[in-house]
């Protein structure tokens, strides 16, 4: 149940710096590694000669060499050559466009011939100097909507982050969720309160007061298959909040791609893009370390509640206001995955003939 | 095959002293923690809201919060209340009768009106301070009946106990078994022998002389559902054996509750009470110890059997007569849980309109 | 799908040396132990009491006694004795031919009544003082037959044996390949080549220069069900190669055994037999050593192999000359394999009615 004529963050560039990478997306199982040129290039994880994965042999000046007995992989899934074999009968393997983008790598499982590179996701920050970033991948056991409903109602801060993000003041504050065209809008605003320990760093950062009290900010942004961007920052109190000139906030984003493996399981890429000291690497160092230690706390809780769904399929999950951002984000993927599958229309790319069963 | 409308040990009060404790017990996936004035709570391991396992929430003022997003849960399985929610309408989860009793945590899985705390399996010498107890807990992974076999025979002791407890004229004397209503009673009575070690500890402790001969018993006890309570002892020969008077022997009592988890594993609550010396907490933790070590010495033997039995499923096993406590348990536990299954007679509690088939 | 009525290497003699091995073989569960007099047994690894596996027992006298309850099976599979009890009723338990011979234990999984010893496999050098022989046992998750392959096609070398016995030659050689009744050879023959490492050391063991060009070959013989002998030697150069005279070339055999376990998972007994310096036992640890490592090499590849396998199915898979080896290997076990299950012609014992349907 999930999108697959879409772009997935599939991998980071450094995890295919030196060798393959072996990663099942959407349940194909696929290799990844730099053809020539360095471009990144993504094929089915299996030789046509004995079957072995491709992901145990090694790149040679741009080509994919089996690690069993050296066929040599072209970057169209086409065999190039094999020692003492005439290889022009050999059946091709699937390959999949492939995009190294924004400092990712972005896979498109679905039907080639659609996939456009125009549709990935924008990251405008990523592309800005004055930003950073620093993230990481975690691998978890539970279905990739769990991962998004946790995203898309930060309530939960309050209790499974309590020692670290979490506050009072998160759990008591309405929240606001709308959606916009495939886009799910979740905000927060607490105006008038003290900034946590990470604000109080930011503040100073930007050459702000840190004990001042300040407006603060969350907003989430879910996008088709599986994004969810989070604004978050402060505001000196009274000079406007999210909207006061950049000389009275700091602010950051909370980056999450959230990628299907199997049905049951996802690769989590997380991070935090900063517009304050951005050249500051043991900053962002220091910011991984404290991010990735906090998402790690979801992976029990998520996995357990995967499990507890499994074991009671029929009992239907609460939808309160605060699980509105998962909802409705559910309800944009029902439309999409519908629209995959419905037969198309003569000339109306992309309209289902009849309507979307959501 | 298990009976469920009945007492099982669940778990030991150390086990909820500080958080939650989630524990599956015939097939139900169970949280157990100390509600308000420390009575101890049952309840499915699933938050009403998002399926979350509430055992890995917290305890606070005696309720239950979800750790994932701070649903109070109430002791009889209704929210007591949301952050910025109304709960009234909340599907209210399964609460399971739970009762804290002689050192131990006893939980009904099956029909909630049918408990009745009287029927938990009277413990006599835990509420009496000449006894102490001490004891542990392991996870086998083979069905209950297994276990309660082996504990009625225990011939098995010579074999799969050769280096501690096991002697050979346990194999060499034959038992005598016989089922009184539901209980079924295994003995084996040894006149004129050396007591081997621990028995010449036990009499030293009583004041009596360790070089003697002894009449030795071992009195084997199988109550449904499952509890195997083992009275064990020698008295100086000629005294009148198991009737002698007290001055003249030492004995203790093998405890044993063995609850189903699923159809193929259990928990295994073992331990000993013993009558000599209960003061003496460093002899109970040596005791815990060796009896542990011993009772370890088992689990290989039955899991392995389990996975034999499943493997050959269609082979039928012998019947012997040092079998005859088992299979004597067996019948009583056919006969219980078709008891359960069977429809009542109008006015007839418990008695099955058409008999049952063991 | 692999043969039953045949000879397979289950152990080698230090395994069944102080207690009994518990194996599986053709998807039999199986216990081996010395029975009286020190011949190797091997009984259904159950024990017809209570199901316990055999193999968690002792021997007493060259007879297996239950480690349960102290049951005492003959190597007939029928009881012999038990503690107080009268066994002539207790079933049997299935018996299989068992025999040890150059330095391995065979068992024949199918009917007892066609088992041979005539029929093992010979070893000439197992019984010859001039040759020494070292070896190891590896448990691989995938089916024989990918094992099979991957020995009667050396090419592999070059590419997962890179850094160790692989080199260009082998993969530029072409080889030959030939089936004789139920033997398939194939061979490769590399002339004028310099020698590597492990045959300048062979050729000085020998009293040969080491510096001199040689003529190299493999020859790799499969037999049924699935034994790979490769001879392997060196020649120095121009002197007749394989046929040339002893005292000019240095030889040895590369020893592989490989039988199922289940059907998608095998014991490999690999080694190496040789006719140089047979008195050097620290040469002998030193080859078993690197031939270990060497073979691990395989492991991951063969067992990524079989997944990718199992998730293709409906893939049909290459066979090029280089796999002539193993594709010929399989026409013989298809045939070998159609022969036992097809019934037999009156008088004409393992002649097929119906052509087998390979």
């Amino acid at each position: 149940m999930f999108p697959r004529n879409t772009w997935y963050v599939a991998a980071t560039p450094d995890e295919v710096a030196d060798k393959p990478l072996g990663r099942t997306i959407c349940n194909e199982r696929l290799v990844f590694y730099r053809g020539a040129g360095g471009q990144v290039v993504a094929l089915e994880d299996f030789c046509p000669h004995r079957g072995a994965p491709l992901s145990l042999g090694r790149v040679c000046e741009g080509e994919l060499i089996c690690g069993y007995h050296g066929l040599k992989m072209g970057c169209d899934g086409k065999t190039v050559s094999m020692p003492g074999q005439r290889v022009r009968g050999f059946p091709a393997i699937r390959s999949f466009p492939v995009v190294e983008r924004c400092g990712f790598i972005w896979v498109w499982p679905g039907e080639a011939g659609l996939a456009d590179p125009a549709k990935i996701h924008p990251l405008p920050w990523a592309e800005n100097p004055a930003w950073a970033y620093g993230g990481g991948l975690y691998h978890i056991q539970c279905e990739y909507r769990l991962m998004i409903d946790n995203l898309m109602d930060l309530t939960h801060e309050t209790y499974v982050h309590a020692t670290s993000i979490g506050q009072p003041e998160i759990d008591e504050t309405p929240c606001a969720t709308r959606t916009e065209g495939d886009e799910v809008i979740t905000s927060r605003f607490m105006n008038g309160i003290l900034p946590p320990p990470f604000w109080q760093m930011a503040l100073r950062s930007n050459g702000l007061p840190d004990d001042q009290p300040v407006d603060r900010w969350q907003i989430c942004h879910f996008s088709p298959p599986s994004h969810v961007m989070i604004e978050v920052g402060v505001a000196l109190a009274g000079k406007g909040g999210y909207d006061a000139p950049p000389e009275f906030k700091a602010s950051s984003i909370v980056v999450d791609f959230i990628t299907p493996e199997s049905d049951s399981s996802h690769w989590y890429f997380w991070g935090m893009a900063r517009n304050f000291k951005p050249e500051d690497q043991a900053l962002t160092a220091q910011l991984r370390e404290g991010q990735g230690k906090v998402f790690s706390e979801d992976q029990q809780i998520l996995e357990q509640q995967q499990a507890n769904l499994l074991r009671w399929p029929e009992r239907k999950l609460l939808m309160l206001n605060i699980d509105a951002g998962g909802v409705q984000s559910r309800r944009v993927l029902d439309r999409v995955i519908a629209a995959e599958r419905a037969p198309m229309q003569p000339g109306g790319a992309g309209i289902p003939v009849t309507p979307p069963t959501a």
